[in-house]
């Protein structure tokens, strides 16, 4: 009686290959015997021994004085503007910034809040287009109060910040007094991918955070960092919003079983996205994008075929990929293999011929 | 680095007996393996079959149309509140709900909402003060929108709702055109005490959730039901709340257990708190309201030693119990044993001599 | 087209006494002449030379920094809490205060706070009911932010808070880092029946306002006040609100034009409702509330009428009253003489006769 | 007191010619004698015969069932939005809309709106562009809920909205469920300029509104108006923003005033203005938009002076004109006269040759 948000053809097979979204990746044997043997305890009571090793772990890793266990990313974004701001003030974020795309509208709704969003190729903006979006205060404008990037950028394709870039966006944040924050949905990837710890990536941001239901394979979760005063508020807003929970070391289980085993491993699906990226290169008309991580977008349409129909296709032969902003999206992760990749291509070529 | 509210001291023993809440339950054996056992999907995307098993379970329990999981019962109480309200109305609840004293002001901060407390003995209200606080339409107060009710009242001392006040309650809102909703955080020790199925308590009620956290004993969630068309629009709240999340069966599926192995036993956590109002009212001095359910208020003030004192001696001893609202309060649930209630009454009598 | 919250009988004569409310006083020519010959500018754009010389002699009245003129003492009230306040914070203040009565939900609809309602004779509370409530932070309550008194207390019956009261009240706002904002609605009448300077009575308070379309006779306008930084917040929140006009200025002179006529003569307004209470007195059955400034709260079911119907016979006597929380209330001002009150009382003795 | 937001040099000569706003108008003599005769009553409690007879003549000049008064056009929008949508909802507008660029973040502070920023030349979207950005209803998404124009399109040059598109547009709203709603600040000189009638331009229009502080010459207020439901609705919101007057029948005297002499000559003020963009064509360098009504925009970079160095120089001189967007906007209105146009274009033609 849950709401469905789209459901495939009632014939339609059993999905074998799913690169949906690293979302879907299921609890891996050992992940669950690691929840099962958490020690536990009352999580919004502070007394949960698992949360609260996940919590001094991610505030190290993270290079932050503090973090707090979220029941989702989402959750993050929320209380962390939510703490940042007031009513009336400004965001300023990438137009496709999942803030702004995906939230349902949560941070108008429920803070009050405004989104500037500034263009730029691959959903980053440059230190430059922030710059010129910097005004001076005004009665007539919102105040501007808190820019935020998305690391990697989601509909940019999965890109990677550069770190310099990161950086001199929150140079310019500091100049002008501005707080910044990074959504770090797939921040470990970055990291995988750029060579860069996350203390460093993250080390010009106020506040960051990790979502570990998507490469790192956990079934929920995540976690945001920041300074202990900042982490106290957020903590207020976690529980207006709902977000306390009470035997959360088992989800948290699984998170720390991910940073053990789910980091490093994120290097196979930046493989696997680049080997099928080389290969929808090589099928005439697709055009792909050179993928930064785990996330291949491309455009059939050049080969005659709209994406909407392609996805159908594909599906129809048990390959679930998804569709974002007019384009294709295939996601790599945990559940997904090198030869599910040569497969996926293979059918890929048969249902273009279909065109 | 995760925030705590309260600690013992540092020389505290081990608690040995937990009365402090329900919420503290752990998770049995059976319950974990359940939730090992659980086919899993992407939640968020409509796709987990045991969070849809636990949906329309409980939809079914609770005779609406449908319904919604969600990490906590506060963000059902929030959920409800954001689809049935607009920002300006008022919602009109006990002044000892949780809505209003537990939940940060969430309803006002998130929603907009002003709250008119009522007054009334055990926490509840009765149907004649409600209906001498509706009011006729007017610029200068908040328009009139939803009846609160909390079953069991918490505060109130765990009292039980009579299922007829609970009727003649949503019959006055209905004849205002106002909407009805019920806490259900401990719905189920009202049913089983008494005597009365859950979809008759909440027959009157356009929303109704259950909290699993409690004495179910599971880890976290709480499932929220309504009308096909008020759990869509709940379901975009949860979104926004951050509520959404990937693999929710895994926490579903421990709801499910709870169904189906705790519900019934609650009987004995009623025989047990009845147990302790009893040895407490033998104790010279101390003040004992007589439980309806799992929930033993009291006050020892009358034997010379404060409630907040005697609390700190019965943890130093091992006993955890908790205070709420200048008395103390001790719950009794899942890992309380009808020994563990004689042995809190021997160490109180002790504790109390020591006065 | 405008909605009309109440209207008389199609029958009832003209209204020749308007003891309903000081905010239905008519501009006096002279007024009106004032209005004619104000130097006028952009208001919102800073311009407005008589706007800026209300501000600085009711900032210099005060003993505050600075002022902003706003159309309603309901704009100034919900001004002031979005600038001290933000979402999930809480309010203290009286039971009966204007903010949380009479101004449509606004402070938790736009603002998103939570109103604590304390209790006291003549809506007043006491410093030490204060402290009462005044409570450490903790994640499931609002923040507590403000405290609010109103001078002098409207449903109260008038009554002035006596200065050292207030001075208490501020005293311990400022040990718990609690704000503060005094509802100055008619706060010359309390200086004026006290004999204290409104910067005295406003010292302990971090804003204060007045309004001039009460006592002061004013068609529209009322002043908030506190420091630079305070109101220059204000003023973007003004903004929001629609409260930015243009040649404010020619509403502005009206309230010069009070300041200077209309402040002293507010001891007549007193003297003819203590002369009103004196002769209520002395009807049998009628319970009248001594009044300290210009309002006069009587009931008179003793003598075997209801208040609505007295209120009903009064007005086809060409006597307007109102209502408010069941009780009577008689507001003189301006356009009430002393043969008014004479008047009054001998139509009210029929009045009652008729029982 | 009042925070100033731009100042002049200290040095400036008194502006001669002010072609800044025309929310800089002064009222004149004739209008306030009508303000001195009006007969008034208490406005906020429905008793103000100069204000029933404005919204009277108002909804009957809109083609509405009913109308409300306001202190402001910002107020208007901001209690618009707020009847028409609830937090979460999403209102879709020009990229340039007064709503968006100049209200301070009002829409989300406020109401928690998130808009939709569409693009198209002159401050106005087409039909097509309007059509290809409305989208299914997603819980990942806020609701599309309002369309909203802005009639003139102030920064797009003051350009008129073809009666046409305004239908079309509101033609596509309807048929996706979608409320309307006409921002009318300078709806007249629409009117005017395009010979069609108010209640025309807004006859696919939900709501709308008018203000009188522009080229109208009235000091301070503007209409809104819609269906009967919708403006006890807005009332409401009036009431909670601080925007219910008193004695506002002697402002609204000032609008019946305008309706009746000042909306005809807005034809002057637009002959003004192309006379004035004929002249700027002249100038080597100067690029001018042709206006269609009162705006002229121009960039004087093309011959080599910049934009604010040129606004300055006038300043210097005596002549006031505004930058906007980087440009210059000159504003004619009931204060300007053909020959100040002359005059103007000779200092210009000065100014610009120091360059």
């Amino acid at each position: 009686m849950v709401h469905a948000p789209q459901r495939p053809p009632a014939d339609a097979p059993p999905v074998r290959i799913n690169l949906y979204s690293d979302t879907q990746t299921l609890p891996t044997a050992a992940m669950k015997e690691a929840m099962m043997r958490a020690e536990l305890g009352d999580e919004q009571h502070g007394d949960d021994p698992t949360v609260h090793a996940l919590c001094d772990r991610m505030a190290a890793l993270m290079g932050k004085e503090a973090a707090v266990f979220m029941p989702s990313g989402t959750m993050c974004n929320v209380a962390a503007t939510l703490t940042h701001c007031r009513p009336g003030d400004e965001i300023i974020a990438h137009e496709t910034a999942h803030i702004l795309t995906s939230e349902g509208g949560a941070h108008a709704a429920l803070g009050g809040f405004q989104i500037l969003p500034l263009t730029g190729a691959r959903g980053m903006f440059s230190p430059d287009e922030l710059r010129a979006h910097i005004r001076g205060k005004s009665r007539h404008t919102p105040t501007q109060r808190l820019v935020e990037v998305e690391q990697t950028a989601n509909i940019g394709g999965g890109a990677v910040w550069p770190k310099a870039t990161l950086d001199a966006i929150a140079a310019i944040a500091k100049e002008h007094g501005l707080a910044t924050h990074m959504d770090g949905a797939r921040l470990m990837n970055a990291c995988v991918a750029a060579g860069v710890p996350a203390h460093d990536m993250a080390a010009g941001y106020d506040s960051v955070w990790l979502d570990f239901t998507k490469g790192l394979g956990a079934p929920l979760g995540a976690v945001l960092c920041g300074t202990r005063e900042f982490i106290d508020d957020a903590w207020r807003w976690k529980q207006r919003l709902g977000g306390a929970m009470r035997q959360g070391g088992i989800c948290a289980a699984a998170c720390l079983y991910a940073l053990d085993h789910h980091v490093a491993r994120l290097a196979e699906d930046h493989a696997n996205a680049k080997a099928l990226a080389r290969g929808l290169a090589q099928l005439p008309g697709v055009k792909v994008e050179a993928p930064d991580t785990n996330l291949v977008f491309f455009d059939p349409s050049g080969a005659g075929v709209g994406a909407a129909e392609l996805v159908g296709r594909m599906r129809m032969q048990g390959v679930q990929l998804s569709m974002l902003g007019g384009r294709i999206r295939a996601c790599t992760h945990l559940n997904v293999t090198a030869p599910m990749i040569e497969e996926t291509l293979q059918i890929l070529r048969h249902a273009l011929q279909r065109a």
